[in-house]
């Protein structure tokens, strides 16, 4: 899986970082996901590596403008360029209406199917959000001035690489079967020889999670869905030095998203949503909150706009 | 009066040109007023350097996403900053509606005041939009696929330049009694002296007057309503080639918008709201519809995001 930072800023845009927006690259099923979209990322996809054709679900933590203002739009271009197969929406109660109205005011024809799911009862009972052949999702209910929910999104662990040239080798005709193979069943060939697919792949790949956290203040319910992680991508609006603003905002400080990797036990911590008032020259800066968390949890980075991370192995 | 465009594309953003948004600054007021709002206005206004806390009215041609979509973030991030005393909103019947849909289900305070005035009865009845001492702002119907107005803003006279050095040289003490004669009324001297004010002021000069009509196919409406205008901004979606699509859709072609100009005796004439076909390395590019405009109406140049014009005199 690849994670791109679309948008790292919190409330309003500066002119470094827009706000909220990540995008997920599935590359073996050319999928694209996104989590959050707040005003212009769509503007954020035109200038990324991103295909956004590839989109094919958005999910929304919550309702606040910096991270919903940029659906409109961005499902609006989708149907104009007139390749969208269809998007599953996955948000808190009022998203659908939030979309319905503005498409009905604007006289918006979105001319693919749009689904809009809603998370309440997921995260309330901890059932699947979505769970197919390759990926499960799950999220659960933050604490935040208004609902809003984090993800998770954990690929199943998949049968071992499959040694072609030993398959050749052995004769086997190339076609359908190598994918039952591929899959780890036993085949029986046309010559009567049966060929344990197991025997032509290497030991399982276990799949690779990532925790999308914002926004929240410290919260046990995040820990506990971040639990052994491979990423965690957690919001950090404000400094160490301002946890009183963040608890009475219910936003998180820089040690607070330490404090849940940390406790979660997860492999790496990526802070975003920093509040614009850390940038160069001002008393703090990204880099003081990086240093911060890395005092209770090292395996930290600060997000910017479009860096990428790769998660577990490729294909 | 200065105009800046923000944004020059229709329908869709691009790498180069932005969705539909056009400011106009008001020098001898300080304050900016806005025509259309497409998404990622705001972005556009923090790479220009124009002043959004001078913000005081936007003016929207109608509902459509490409010009409404960066309401709702710009107004949010207004009150974010805390210095908005308040905008006027002039527009079509359903922004209301759009806006207090957006608000509520993203939780969005203000925390300004923001007064909705809806167009349509102005429009049928020639009524103005706006007047006040120094301007007046009136507005038709267009014709397009959903009601949308042009709008139409103009200068009043104004008191011709005080000859403050020659004031002086009269030894009329500096104080009120000089905006008295600035506004070329008589004032009575402590000394007995009667002054008269036009006296000290150059010849009255004419106030200048901007036009803005997008989104239309070609209009007679939108031709009254330029007659005599300094500078006309006008839709040109396609290309000359391309009218059977602009009726179709209700847009206006390059040489719809030069008939325009040249009917109605304008001074100018700007291009905007491109289609993102035309680009370079496409068969035809924006200076291509300017110069099918140029054979009808010569003085027209195209608009490209961030391109600033002075209309009239300064100050």
């Amino acid at each position: 899986m690849q994670v791109t930072f679309l948008g790292t800023s919190s409330g309003v845009p500066t002119r470094a970082r827009n706000v909220s927006a990540v995008a997920l690259r599935l590359p073996q099923r050319a999928e694209l996901w996104l989590f959050d979209c707040g005003e212009g990322t769509q503007h954020q996809f035109l200038r990324s590596d991103l295909r956004v054709s590839q989109l094919r679900r958005i999910f929304v933590t919550h309702m606040h403008g910096d991270h919903v203002f940029g659906l409109p739009g961005l499902l609006a271009s989708l149907g104009l360029a007139g390749s969208c197969a269809g998007i599953d929406l996955y948000g808190p109660d009022p998203l659908r209406d939030y979309l319905e109205g503005v498409m009905r005011t604007s006289s918006t024809r979105i001319g693919y199917p749009l689904r809009t799911h809603r998370v309440k009862d997921a995260a309330a009972r901890g059932t699947l959000v979505l769970d197919d052949d390759d990926i499960t999702v799950r999220c659960t209910a933050l604490t935040h001035r208004v609902p809003a929910y984090a993800y998770r999104v954990d690929q199943k662990p998949r049968a071992g690489r499959f040694d072609v040239e030993r398959a050749r080798a052995l004769g086997i005709p190339p076609g359908p079967v190598y994918a039952e193979l591929k899959a780890g069943r036993s085949v029986t060939l046309d010559d009567g020889r049966v060929i344990r697919g197991e025997a032509l792949c290497g030991p399982p790949r276990p799949g690779c999670s990532v925790v999308y956290c914002t926004d929240t203040v410290f919260s046990e319910a995040a820990v506990a869905l971040a639990r052994g992680a491979d990423l965690l991508i957690h919001e950090s609006t404000f400094s160490h030095g301002e946890a009183e603003l963040a608890i009475a905002r219910q936003h998180s400080t820089s040690t607070m998203a330490a404090q849940t990797a940390l406790e979660a036990g997860v492999k790496q911590l990526v802070l975003t949503h920093l509040s614009p008032r850390y940038v160069a020259g001002n008393p703090m800066t990204p880099d003081d909150l990086v240093a911060e968390a890395r005092a209770i949890f090292p395996e930290t980075v600060v997000a910017k706009d479009f860096l990428s991370l790769s998660v577990g192995t490729a294909g």
